[in-house]
């Protein structure tokens, strides 16, 4: 059996495992978490130098990081990866963009609006960089719903897995989803998919 | 013969091109560049709607955008690329590794630092926090590359590819190689792999 280390409020830690959910694949679960230094021990470290979570624990011991490179290893064969070079090419194209245009606006700005111990890291300028920023990407994504189901075609694929993690919590980060109804259909779309879970996580008021 | 938009000193844009000259693969280069509104034209957000360079054209026309995701589409089937699904997944890691925390501080920096039109971006606070980063980075890539000749392993991959393409230039960002002789040696067995090719960029003097 697979070992997914992660905590279970990170977005990016729950990718993998809403991901094995809808595939029935059964995972253990060890809870690392970013936010107390439990990534940054000499022992963590060793298995992930860049000290940060998910890690993947294969059975045999080989380890694999970074959510979206253990999302495509998972879905290899499965019908969250197309089986040819284009599609899986934009497949990769969207996963790229979720890490660079994505996350580092919505999930950023979810943790320094709802995590108290990011609360000094709120400056008015870090909180207007990441509502444009997030804006932005969430206007790329309705461009791309209104024309098909599914962010990279017809099918749902590892893509709508990676962007559905943090997309979902926008309006705890700040933004107003009633602006994008293309985006707000496609949420429900891949939480109908077959085997969805749930984030654990509730954030705390404010 | 396929085409790559982008413009002749991004480092991100001179992924594709190197990886097209290692593979002795003919492309045509349209130059577009994101530093004078090129990318931000309706005619261009209707090609890829995230407004970024570079941008690849298959023969038959069907577009792909992000650079790493263009690497692999490039690399499929070539020595570029692991056959097997670890193997993959390793190179999958690297690269996501190199656009979340390596790129927006090392290629940032090198913007913020060189590009005239950034200069009012380069604020102390901005300068401190991109230096900080990527010397993480950096030491990541020391840990690393102290125990394996590239960074997914034995051989070069894609990943090395994205790696060089601001690592090389990190001296110009106000980065200090000698300190990761690792990295260094490493930057020269990319540039002795065969068909090498140079960044057509010089940077302005500070």
């Amino acid at each position: 059996m697979i070992t997914l280390y992660g905590s279970l409020d990170s977005g990016n830690c729950y990718k993998p495992r809403l991901l094995a959910a809808k595939l029935g694949l059964p995972f253990r679960h060890v809870e690392i978490s970013s936010r107390d230094g439990s990534t940054r021990t000499d022992a963590f470290l060793a298995r992930n130098p860049n000290g940060k979570v998910p890690l993947l624990e294969l059975e045999d011991g080989r380890l694999l990081w970074e959510s979206n490179a253990i999302l495509l290893y998972m879905a290899e064969g499965t019908r969250f990866l197309p089986s040819d070079r284009y599609g899986r090419g934009v497949v990769h194209q969207w996963l790229f963009f979720e890490q660079y245009s994505h996350e580092p606006y919505v999930a950023v700005r979810r943790a320094l609006v709802r995590y108290p111990e990011r609360a000094a890291m709120a400056t008015p300028e870090r909180l207007a960089e990441t509502l444009a920023g997030g804006n932005r990407a969430l206007g790329v994504m309705e461009t791309q719903l209104a024309k098909a189901p599914f962010i990279a075609g017809r099918s749902i694929t590892v893509a709508d897995i990676a962007l559905f993690a943090y997309t979902q919590d926008a309006e705890y980060a700040g933004f107003d989803l009633g602006s994008y109804p293309a985006v707000t259909a496609w949420l429900d779309r891949v939480r109908a998919d077959p085997g969805h879970v749930q984030l654990e996580w509730t954030p705390p008021e404010l």
